[in-house]
């Protein structure tokens, strides 16, 4: 959850909520400065990284769903690139060498304000390691899969897309959300 | 410009700019309920409408680049899904009725923290109407874009891809960014 805009950021004075001259949604709006504070979705961003027929899975060691298996992602950071997000995360959760392939889906999650955007990943070697937020990693085939512990929807729509593109012979790109 | 941190937006206590535990990067972080607070890359959406072999562009009544062309396009909201904000600016900017197509393009923009993303759209009649933030549409088809007064990079790289597809007969979908 983001905080709370009871006050502004840049002179520290209280807020109202209001819709500004000229714009069509109520915004926090600085009573002393008139600094308008936005705000915006975050994107999620991560990898999906392949070893001939498995895919590396981490298990998560933070809420939410601590416990539960997803793909290394998270919060794209100021300054990088999509591209980049994938990789430092990868790097991150899962101490993994990949070479970056293309997109392959960006779900939008509008009821939490994120777009969830994951890559193709090929796995360089199998010198990965867990990370400060992962329990411990796993290659799995598509039938070891563990459907039912799935930390996400979004990484659950992810991963049978790219089973199913597979099966078909071809990796799609695959832009939808969930509402 | 995003507004400055001094002060926390949930308590109205002063900031301080520094690693959080557990993190690596510097955070605006309150000295009073500790609360982090985050800064992320924002997402711009648009459409890229064709009618035709001619494609709509709108000049901007609106800094950055007031009187330049570019295509219906701008942040998008909470609450929305990618595609939702690509229609939504459509209509407020061109006034424009589509069918939103095939996301077309996605363009990293580190140094400003942004990502631009354009879909492919058919426009359904030709009733658009410039918007508040538009001084005037227009048709253009390939050979009459007015290359050196489009607004934004992004925009050029989008309406390049867009022409060398269409001539190649095949639309792909384009991830890269601005370095």
């Amino acid at each position: 959850m983001e905080p709370s805009v009871n006050f502004c950021s840049a002179c520290g004075a209280s807020t109202s909520f209001q819709i500004p001259a000229g714009d069509s949604l109520p915004r926090h709006v600085c009573t002393q400065c008139d600094t308008i504070h936005y705000r915006n979705p975050r994107l999620i961003v991560g990898s999906l990284p392949e070893w001939e027929d498995r895919i590396l899975l981490c298990r998560r060691a933070i809420e939410p769903m601590y416990g539960k298996w997803t793909l290394p992602a998270g919060f794209m950071e100021n300054g990088e690139t999509v591209a980049d997000a994938a990789r430092r995360e990868t790097a991150e959760e899962a101490c993994a060498r990949i070479a970056l392939g293309n997109m392959f889906s960006l779900i939008s999650v509008p009821h939490i304000d994120q777009v969830h955007v994951i890559y193709r990943a090929r796995l360089l070697d199998l010198d990965f390691a867990a990370g400060a937020e992962t329990l411990e990693l796993r290659l799995f085939s598509e039938d070891e899969i563990p459907w039912d512990e799935i930390a996400f929807r979004t990484i659950k729509i992810t991963l049978r897309h790219y089973f199913a593109d597979r099966r078909a012979g071809q990796f799609l790109f695959h832009d939808e959300a969930i509402v």
